[in-house]
């Protein structure tokens, strides 16, 4: 599978643009919409072919599920997440050899620096336990 | 800079070896050294050119530096690692920037299946925090 990204979750999008700028990495791609997480998300491009992107997310809500991460550690580093061909088939696969699935396959839309959608198929996204210790997430890409 | 690798603290290195086979990932690559980190380490390989890979870090000794978090939190994604071309220029950057510099460049050496060195000059790592949340790596590789 491929990563397609790491999920980072920070108080602060705009403190952690800034970090990021400061390293060199300052091309922020398209916002993510995450309607399971409740989330502000932004991508952090890396800038090379095949590279997976650092994904910043934001609770925008208290009743947002990372928003006990945020406040019990302070935020940082929280899930990786691997693309994949068929999301219902995987996911199906992952349950019979006993992974927990935290939340089952829906759709969420990609957009541009623009905020208009970028595809007419949503991307497609699901959460996994590998262990009770790492979240993985896999994404199927919308066309 | 490009995305090297993502490094989890895992108790036993050899159950997360079983839990990444179970997803499909079971391409496992060179043991890592790791001189600062008192840690045995080895990598996923996701099978992509140009990805990062996923460095899973057992800590061998009591006095790891590693060992609080692993003992704290149980584990999981502790840090991103970055390559550099030039990592002593780019670790007096960040520090001209304020980053903390957590452990200035060393040397590492890689090593293939069988435990041999498989370069002549070691690889370079140093580690600095781009927030009081997120640990970032710097990598710069042997010839």
């Amino acid at each position: 599978m491929k990563l397609n990204h790491i999920g980072i979750i920070v108080k602060n999008i705009e403190e952690y643009k800034r970090l990021f700028s400061t390293i060199g990495l300052d091309k922020i791609t398209v916002p993510a919409c995450d309607t399971i997480q409740k989330v502000k998300g932004i991508f952090v491009d890396l800038g090379f072919d095949n590279q997976a992107h650092i994904e910043l997310l934001e609770p925008t809500d208290e009743t947002s599920p990372v928003m006990n991460f945020l406040k019990k550690r302070g935020g940082g580093l929280y899930h990786i997440c691997f693309e994949v061909e068929d999301i219902e088939k995987k996911s199906e696969e992952l349950v019979k050899k006993g992974l927990k699935m935290v939340c089952p396959p829906v759709d969420c839309f990609a957009y541009d620096e623009n905020f208009n959608r970028t595809c007419s198929l949503p991307t497609r996204i699901a959460f996994f336990m590998l262990s009770d210790r790492l979240l993985i997430e896999l994404l199927e890409k919308g066309k």
